[in-house]
């Protein structure tokens, strides 16, 4: 083996991509003495994105004081690449879901204002450019709050500025834009996310995501309203249709607020991180590459860092092994794939409580890694046997 | 692939042999469509012995009422190969730990006497060769159990027949053989153990294994001098110093009494099955063995049929893959060896209870054998192709 790529997401709530990555190169040390591991660190836009692109493309990360879902301040952290003038930002740091305590009806009233809070400092240190990571939201706003911390005034038919939340957008009638951030206008925004629910409507941001974040039934509904009512704003003051926009429903419609306010541009969070890390020149002249993610489902193939990094690898025809900690649902797209194995890192029947400890997961993975790696090995040396024996 | 070798271990208490291998191939067809798959019952001596020799040898099955180890009756089961006149026996069947009620104090009267039954039935459908499995006996009698229903008598001082179990051992004065079968005589005893345990002493039968069977500390004393005082008389009547024999500890000491008395020889199991199949000539050419066992640890490598078929793969460089329930224990002799590869069947955290479900596990393991031989025919394929780029 000449050259073996370690590119995997963080466990989610167990180990950081870092810490895996490491105990995967233990692993295939055991096996392959010599050769290059290129450990290189990836995300797809959701959790780890500031971590893995401030890792490889060397930036620093920058704490904020920001305004929680619910008002509460909260410490957000964003990465800040000076080099290139861009900032990567993850909503969840700021409005994500665990930010606050679980109640139902909370997304009535959740905001993104910290997340504009944090594009807002962005500017302040002159981002030219901003990745916007919006997985793991709590807010159902259409971005509204986030618009009002970059200086947008949302207005009802009073003239007065409306209140926080998803349950306000019907009452907007008018948009006051004139305090908006003037630097707004010299960066370009992408928007990482793998969703491509349409705004409203059945499959849209309220009925699909809106339950998880603590809606009922009726309120799912009150919320489509809103979305439905501030679209026909968005058609009549920007001239756009945001409901055309396939993943305008991302994080509670705050992608197409993203889209319709700021001229973002909605982009599948592993491909547009694989380009700004040049992924693929990366990895073309590898002979393996070792990928994972915390679980593998169906959801894997909708844009995940697994799902990506087949893809770049079956360009070069470069064999994957999967390494995770949940591969029970059935994934045709992984188990058909002729280049793909994939294995849990479980050496036994164990507990979900204590398949999460970091520590266990460390050794695990590396068990694992060294015995797929050995297993990759004895076949090509299998092969050169039988040329050898001329079979 | 032209040649891939199946043989693995039934998981006890799960799956069989059988079924197992067919959820194998079920697995590996969908890697390689053609290629021939050979599927070779195994056993080590230890339990599915009869069932792996009377399918490979073209034996059949012989049902036997006998006497438990606490004399009620019991449907024990032995294999029968005529065209070898050859029985295979395991004793468990007759004398097991599970066939009796768990009770402190049990091991101290427990008899081998079922043993011996199913010898003497096999002699009497003219059996010239016995293979005798000797694990998971409920007893510490020495094998006089065994050996009383063959026709020898154990007296006391007085010249009374003792009675049952190693309590028993230490009374016994004189031996009257006056009455045992005479086709023993022409009968050849192989005891298949992976145990080297000695008679007596702190490494003995009642020390290292009483304690499982129900023997608490005061108990394994007794049973301990009982051996001791047999041995003394083994000494004494054939001249054979049984404590110098390798595993005469084995079954409570029924190692011992069976190379005292029936003339016959201990045997690592695994080694004698493999030469009744002529394992090695069937595998050598093989390019892959899939093996495993139920659970993976420090006792495979002491003759488990994990470790047999290891070796017999060594010789031919044929890579191994052990696929197993739970190899959480460390076993550096599998670890170490370049040529195998050991997975657990688990895709995700799961009870002991769930993972021993036999429709669970047979799904796992076929999917455990898909993805494990998609890596090898990925390493062989990566060599071709390297080649190809002459690297």
């Amino acid at each position: 083996m000449r050259k073996i790529v370690i590119a995997i997401d963080s466990f989610k709530g167990c180990l950081s991509s870092e810490a895996l990555e490491n105990s995967i190169e233990k692993g295939i040390r055991k096996v392959w003495k010599d050769g290059i591991i290129c450990k290189l660190p990836i995300a797809d836009g959701g959790e780890g994105t500031v971590e893995a692109l401030t890792r490889a493309l060397g930036g620093k990360k920058i704490t904020c004081r920001v305004q929680g879902p619910l008002r509460s301040p909260v410490e957000a952290v964003y990465g800040w690449i000076p080099e290139r003038q861009m900032a990567v930002i993850e909503m969840a740091s700021a409005s994500g879901l665990p930010l606050i305590p679980w109640a139902e009806g909370n997304v009535m009233r959740t905001t993104s204002y910290g997340t504009g809070q944090l594009i807002a400092d962005a500017l302040q240190h002159g981002c030219k450019h901003i990745l916007l990571g919006i997985g793991g939201s709590a807010t159902n706003d259409a971005g509204i709050g986030m618009l009002q911390a970059l200086g947008f005034r949302f207005l009802d038919q009073q003239g007065k500025e409306t209140g926080d939340g998803g349950s306000c957008l019907s009452q907007i009638c008018q948009i006051d834009t004139s305090q908006v951030l003037p630097q707004l206008k010299t960066c370009d925004i992408e928007v990482a996310t793998d969703v491509k629910n349409p705004f409203y409507g059945e499959n849209g941001a309220a009925f699909v995501f809106a339950p998880q974040k603590g809606a009922n039934q009726e309120q799912v509904k009150l919320l489509d309203d809103g979305l439905r009512s501030f679209a026909k704003l968005i058609q009549a003051k920007q001239g756009i249709n945001v409901q055309d926009i396939a993943g305008a429903g991302a994080a509670g419609g705050l992608g197409g607020g993203c889209v319709a306010f700021l001229q973002a541009h909605l982009t599948p969070g592993i491909d547009k991180i694989k380009e700004y890390l040049n992924f693929d020149q990366l990895i073309h002249d590898a002979d393996l590459i070792i990928t994972g993610e915390g679980k593998v489902d169906q959801q894997t193939s909708q844009g995940k860092v697994v799902d990506g990094i087949i893809r770049s690898a079956q360009k070069y025809q470069i064999p994957v092994i999967i390494l995770t900690g949940n591969c029970q649902e059935k994934n045709e797209e992984i188990d058909e794939n002729p280049f793909v194995s994939c294995f849990s890192i479980h050496s036994a029947p164990v507990s979900f409580d204590e398949a999460i400890q970091p520590e266990y997961a460390a050794q695990q993975i590396e068990r694992i890694a060294q015995m797929s790696c050995k297993l990759f090995r004895n076949g090509y040396e299998a092969s050169i046997l039988c040329k050898r024996k001329e079979l």
